[in-house]
């Protein structure tokens, strides 16, 4: 790819030009120093854009993931909106297997001129795609972009991280009694926003509403005296299109309830003071192991303390004495 | 307090001399360097002890966690077991409002010649009493007690942290609905191992049942399909002393599911690396913001990662940069 004059690529965006914006995310993705520089300039020349709306949604295979955004994308659209959908997968490997890597699962939205839909950036630590998909939403927003659907597979750390990096947070669920939730992380649940029980429709309806009452029931008692208010269970059918107006219209509400965009915008701030440590101790990590020299010291070190000769504590004392020397 | 020899500190702890340990104990909640280094040297000179049990109690308040311990901890003396009960409370001020402050609340066990009851290490920051409070139990398994019970509160971020430093997590709760939960973290009931419903005698008896149904309808829903298996819901009574019999089996086929001694020493051997890796992101931390400039330099920082005019990465590489300069 030629190198573009980050000033000159963010006009191209800015102007609403969609292979400059593939191609931003593309050099926002590249780990090479030189590429990592002209992605912090390009940051620095996109113009902000107010009112826009961040979403994940992350559920457990077989939930309708895919089916459920494209008919949810397609209603935002409908009212007017332009969405740009991500997805993140640190699980899956460099080359295929990457949820979003098989386009044609949205092919209705993706050849909507209102949409844009990103496959999954490929591998790497978790770290370094959630930092990706933060720069890939801002380039987004600065293309023109309304609403950032972040779509996770739902079995891994990441929804964590993602939870971290949107506005609102919908946990998909298929009807059942939560055997086919294998695989599903521990703890996404307490995540969520948002409930919603996919595939409410024909014969599987009456267990749609069992689940939800279910996880209503569910709800109440685990999130019992917590300041965040219980997330409300909704149901919706990708396959009859049903349903997606009211999440929508919970969203607005939700966001309301934020304080509008005043409280939107203290909340982003928030997660990019959050973003910036977690960023420190990454970048410190990753200098630490950085040599085999270092990785050969923090081995050792590890070891020690796994074996009890050595208590954490002072480990991490030599662990930094060894990169800050006398300087601290 | 006059200085003493870590290693005859050492020795008096490893005789049993429950005066030295107390005085080990307030030795490792100093934050003095000297007293730092002094209780390095002590934590390598004390014996390493085999067969120990550590286990984490929390729950809300109300939930009878003190009485809960203290008639626990007199049936494990009943059987032959030395036990420490040590409290981890970040939130409480250095002046009193301890959880176990107030040591009158564990009088009967207090008593005991094979029962060491400590106060909650005051104030402080989390990882500060985490660290305090896992090298007491080392402090107390190194003077000869088998199983060392950490209370926490329940309504902080202490509980993940106790989680780490513990073999077992048991949350306790009493009976009704969850709106007595009040104040409770959302998100702890993920972190149980084993939930007990206590006050589970007279007339709260059936509500107590009922409150055992709901949960473990509840946790069945939100652990599916987790690799960690569902905690089990265990009645009891710390008012008749009833269930704290089974719920002791519960946490010795806990430990067996672990492997025995050897699953439980690569559990603390992994958690002994995760605090090593905790420890070298909080030191950082300290020596970042350890000076008038570096905080100012911080804030500023923080000021323009979250008003959007640099990125949370880009700051993150200055931060670094100012602490490693060009040594990285």
């Amino acid at each position: 790819m030629p190198r573009l004059d980050p000033q000159r690529l963010a006009e191209k965006i800015a102007g609403g030009d969609r292979r400059a914006l593939a191609r931003a995310i593309t050099l926002a993705e590249s780990t090479r120093q030189a590429d990592r520089r002209s992605t912090l300039d390009l940051l620095k020349a996109v113009p902000g854009k107010q009112n826009t709306v961040r979403i994940g949604v992350s559920g457990p295979p077989g939930a309708g993931k895919s089916t459920f955004i494209e008919v949810f994308g397609l209603h935002l659209i409908s009212l007017g909106k332009k969405v740009a959908v991500l997805a993140v997968d640190p699980s899956s490997p460099r080359s295929g297997g990457s949820i979003l890597g098989d386009k044609t699962r949205m092919e209705r939205l993706s050849r909507k001129r209102d949409a844009f839909v990103r496959p999954s950036p490929s591998g790497g630590t978790l770290g370094g795609v959630a930092r990706r998909t933060r720069e890939a939403i801002t380039l987004c927003e600065a293309g023109g972009f309304d609403i950032a659907i972040v779509e996770t597979v739902g079995t891994g750390q990441s929804e964590a991280a993602v939870a971290d990096l949107v506005d609102v947070f919908l946990l998909l669920l298929a009807p059942g009694g939560g055997d086919e939730l294998q695989g599903m992380k521990r703890g996404i649940v307490e995540l969520a926003d948002i409930i919603v029980v996919n595939k409410a429709d024909g014969a599987f309806l009456p267990a749609a509403e069992r689940t939800r009452t279910d996880y209503e029931n569910a709800v109440h008692l685990l999130a019992a005296g917590s300041s965040r208010r219980h997330p409300p269970v909704l149901l919706a059918s990708a396959l009859e299109e049903t349903g997606v107006d009211a999440i929508w219209r919970q969203i607005g509400r939700d966001l309301a309830a934020l304080g509008g965009q005043d409280g939107i915008n203290a909340r982003r701030a928030g997660q990019a003071r959050a973003w910036m440590w977690s960023a420190i101790d990454e970048g410190l990590r990753s200098r630490l192991t950085g040599t085999p020299s270092g990785r050969q010291f923090l081995a050792e070190l590890e070891e020690q303390v796994a074996a009890g000769a050595t208590t954490p504590t002072e480990a991490a004392e030599r662990a930094l004495d060894r990169l800050l020397g006398n300087r601290s």
